[in-house]
């Protein structure tokens, strides 16, 4: 079964993890999120694409989700003490990935292209593609602070501004990466990672329109609340209630199916209304055994409805 | 008594540290070649200001002379796994300092601003000041592989080519960097330290013309030999006999004063019908005990010519 998994950060890079524990090489694609994508101290920071490639290499931070394990920081502490901008921590590691990437993006190469070869060099053998090549910013409008670009939203104002809504600029301009259209077409189904909805799907779903007769999502928002970021409480300052019905009906249209917590089970009829199949589970990943059980659910639930 | 030292890298770093364990804060200005910087990987590198400033706060790798102490190479390792241009060298402390440095020349700040600043977090009293704002590269002009930028021959072809002679690009419109000329105008005496003739101190004096009563230079050469660095080498390809000599000549009709090292005794009546005075000492600077045992014997020397 040909699987194509659509995601961003953290919590997408975990059921990327999962599949790619069962699905052998050719079987998945992973299309990223690069709207988060920034620049930072003269350098490329792809923070989507790198936390998924180093999940699937065996690198990243377990304990984080983002960055690297046995990770240091001798750079950043010099940076530090130089009165250097800090809002935006570097590992020592990581700093290698963005220095390289920043080289290559100079001397004309794609990030599709240098994602490929740094997915070699760290052994990943499932293909990793960036939504597209071309810049494409997520800008995230709040209520104090105006329009703000998403690292600076994220990170730099800790999600704290409120958020009006959201925009990708020069989305019009931006093309999907290349493999990015051929692996949806020729994909079974597609399934959209517990990634946040409108700040990392939405980018991939702008760039690269789903016409799928096979999509099933699996809810980020469990019990009202999300893992990790910012998805529930961008829900409630857009004045809609954050549930797993809630990201459903963000969907709604696109999905053959969706997967949600059982914690949230009386949300059932409600989902089913919208027109897809849905299954329950335990949706938690809290290690590579949560990781793998929930992938295989997914894998299981899209059987029932090829 | 007012010094300025004028130098290079490692071998210069050596006597302006042992200058400032002797001269107070307001009696050393050490002014530094910059025809060695050059950008790699995207960053903006000065590596004889980093030496000077790194031995200067106690910073500098003891046994390499360059680079930091206790320095860490986890950077340098993925950006070997990923294929980078790896022939230069890049610690990750170190590395803070590049990236901070060329984050605040894109905004606009100078050099020479950014050197102070960098002083002043790393505990340096003493002024350091590079020779220029202006970019004005060293170029090394070769037999076997034509025109090299400096840090391409002496770090990347490892001084191999046989050199035919040295240009320093747009000398004509690089300017002294704010502080230079004040300096050498207030100082009782120059002090000209064992770097390299042709491609640490010459930059130097073609862009800050030294017009001054009391200048004075020690040896880069001891015995026909170099301590590091090319510069006898050099000297041999452009068909001169290296010795304390062959540079006393070089900075002929500039200098009341040479320093030499004693085994060079033979040469003493040689460089003396140069029209300067001499000093003979042993100059090797071994551990910081050398460095100011021979700045002693410097301002000493000094005495006796004012």
């Amino acid at each position: 079964m040909k699987i194509v998994a659509l995601a961003g950060g953290v919590g997408g890079a975990k059921l990327a993890h999962g599949l790619a524990q069962i699905l052998p090489p050719e079987n998945l694609t992973t299309i990223v999120n690069t709207g988060d994508d920034f620049e930072h101290l003269g350098l490329n920071i792809s923070p989507d694409l790198d936390t998924v490639c180093y999940t699937l290499a065996g690198l990243a931070n377990p304990v984080t989700g983002w960055g690297r394990v046995d990770e240091s920081w001798n750079v950043f502490e010099n940076l530090e003490q130089l009165g250097a901008p800090t809002w935006f921590r570097l590992g020592d590691q990581d700093l290698g990935t963005h220095l390289e990437r920043s080289r290559r993006l100079r001397k004309g190469d794609t990030l599709s292209a240098i994602t490929n070869d740094f997915c070699k060099a760290w052994g990943i053998k499932h293909t990793i593609l960036p939504m597209t090549d071309d810049p494409m910013p997520t800008i995230v409008d709040t209520v104090e602070k105006g329009e703000l670009t998403f690292q600076e939203y994220f990170v730099h104002q800790c999600c704290k501004p409120k958020v009006k809504g959201f925009r990708f600029e020069a989305v019009e301009k931006a093309r999907p990466a290349p493999g990015v259209l051929e692996a949806i077409d020729q994909a079974d189904a597609i399934v959209i990672c517990p990634s946040n909805p409108w700040v990392s799907i939405d980018p991939i779903l702008a760039v690269a329109s789903l016409n799928h007769a096979c999509v099933v999502a699996l809810s980020p928002i469990i019990g009202g609340e999300t893992v990790k970021g910012p998805a529930a409480k961008m829900y409630r300052e857009l004045e809609i209630s954050p549930s797993a019905l809630a990201v459903a009906k963000h969907y709604e249209g696109l999905l053959s199916g969706f997967i949600f917590d059982q914690v949230d089970k009386e949300l059932k009829f409600e989902i089913e209304n919208l027109g897809m199949q849905t299954m329950m589970t335990d949706s938690l990943m809290k290690n590579l055994e949560g990781k793998i059980r929930v992938a295989k659910d997914v894998l299981k639930f899209i059987d029932t409805l090829l």
